[in-house]
C-alpha cells in the first residue's frame, strides 16, 4: 500500500529531521519531503540522528516552496498545535489518518505538513492544506517537538495499515472445559467440607460459579488447576 | 478524574525520564513511578529534560522493587516490544487506555510499567500485570525508545479522558491481596509436593503466579479463595 509523504516545512534541527525519520520507520513510513530545510541539505546531524532510517533521509525530496512539495498531493493536512482562524475542519490525528488510509486506498496523493519548530506552519504554507490536524494535549502544556508530532501521526498510521498486530493469544478454554473445572471443584469441597452450613451451600456454590465463569483461563491452565486439586485432594484421610 | 501511574523500571537514563514526564504532561498525566533508577534519584539530567514538566519529577514515587511499585494498583499493564511466551492477553495502547479509562472511572488505581532502556521489562517484573501493551510498530524497525513509548501511551490516554459512567463493580482485590493469595497456595501447593520435578519447579511457580495475576477477583473472592485452601489442606494428614 502507498503511504503519506510527511513533509517537514522549513526544519531547522537535523537531530530533529532524523528522529522524524526513525518515527516515520516505526510505523512504516517511508517518505519523506523538505521544504527549505535550515541548515541546507544532505545534513550530517539528521543522519546522525536518524541510525537505522538513514534510508528515509536518503530518499528524501527537497523543495523550495510548500506549494511545490505538495503540488502532487490530492488531499493535504496540516498539524498545527494552535488551529487559527481558518476555515478549515480539524481533525485529531486519529480521523485524519483513518481518511487519509481511504483516499490512499482510493487511488490519492497524501501529505501530511509539519511546520518548523517554533513559528510552526504560517498561513501561506496552510493554504494549500485542505484540513488541520491537531493533537489533542493539554492546553497548559503544549510543548510537543517536531519529531514527537511526527511520531504521534506515524503511530496513527500504524505499519499495518488497517491490520491489527497479530495477538499470540493461548487457545482460550471453551465452556465445556471451565463447567468441568468448576464442577470437579465443587465436587472436592463438598466433600471437604467447605459448603457449610447447609443453608448458604446453595449460595456459596452459585458465587464460586460465577467467580469461575469470570476466570479469563487459557486451555492449559484448566488442567493445571486439576492438577492443583488432584494433588490437594490426595493426602487427605478417606 | 484519576490518572494512570506511569511507572519507569530500573531507567538507566536520566534524560529518558525527564522527556517521559513532558510525554506524560502533554497529555495529562501527573503520577510517575520509579524503580530503582540505575543512577539515583533525584537525577539532574531528568530534571534538565524535563523543563516545564519538573513537577511530575518532583512528585514521582521511587520504589526498590516493581511488586512494591504496583503493591496498591488493581490492574497493572506491562508495556513490552517482544511479547513473551506468557499466557496474558495482549492490548494496543488504544484497546488498554480505553480499558484503563474505565476501571478508573469505576474506582481502580492502575498502573503502567515500563521496562529500562535496552533489556526491557523482566519475567518477574511481568509477573504482576494482567495484560501486555504492545505497540503495533512496524517489525523490521522497532527500535521506539522508552520516552517515545510513555508518550504513545500519554496520547492515548489523552489530556481530557472522557467522563465514563461510574460502575458498580465490587471492591477489586489489590495487588497486594493478589501476592499474599498467591504466597499461600504456593506454600501449600509446595508442602503437598506439587512442584514435581524440582527442575521444573520454578517455571511452574512463575506460571501459576501468571495466572493469579490475571484473574479478575473482587476482594471477598480474594477471601473465599484462602477458604477454600483452609477446607482443602485442614485435613491432610501432617
Amino acid at each position: 500500500m502507498l503511504t503519506p509523504a510527511i513533509i517537514l516545512v522549513r526544519p531547522q534541527m537535523g537531530e530533529n529531521i532524523g528522529a522524524a525519520a526513525r518515527g516515520m520507520r516505526n510505523f512504516g513510513l517511508s517518505e519523506m519531503r523538505l521544504v527549505a530545510p535550515r541548515d541546507g541539505w544532505p545534513n550530517p546531524k539528521a543522519v546522525a540522528t536518524a541510525s537505522g532510517a538513514g534510508r528515509v533521509l536518503d530518499a528524501a525530496r527537497v523543495h523550495g516552496t510548500t506549494a511545490e512539495a505538495i503540488a502532487d498531493c490530492h488531499t493535504v493536512y496540516a498539524t498545527t498545535a494552535r488551529p487559527r482562524d481558518l476555515i478549515k475542519p480539524v481533525l485529531t490525528p486519529e480521523a485524519a489518518m483513518a481518511e487519509a488510509r481511504g483516499l490512499i486506498a482510493a487511488g490519492q496523493k497524501v501529505g501530511f505538513l509539519f511546520g518548523p519548530e517554533r513559528a510552526g506552519l504560517q498561513n501561506d504554507d496552510l493554504a494549500g492544506a485542505q484540513a488541520i490536524v491537531s493533537v489533542p494535549v493539554d492546553p497548559e502544556f503544549a510543548s510537543l517537538n517536531l519529531a514527537q508530532c511526527v511520531l504521534l501521526l506515524a503511530y496513527e498510521w500504524g505499519w499495518g495499515g488497517s491490520d491489527q498486530p497479530a495477538r499470540e493469544d493461548p487457545e482460550p478454554a471453551t465452556r465445556v472445559e471451565m463447567e468441568k473445572l468448576g464442577d470437579r471443584w465443587e465436587d472436592a469441597l463438598d466433600d471437604a467440607g467447605f459448603f457449610f452450613p447447609d443453608e448458604k451451600a446453595a449460595s456459596m456454590k452459585l458465587r464460586l460459579r460465577n467467580l469461575w465463569s469470570r476466570m479469563p483461563l487459557a486451555s492449559g491452565e484448566v488442567q493445571i488447576l486439576h492438577g492443583i486439586l488432584r494433588q490437594l485432594v490426595r493426602r487427605r484421610p478417606e
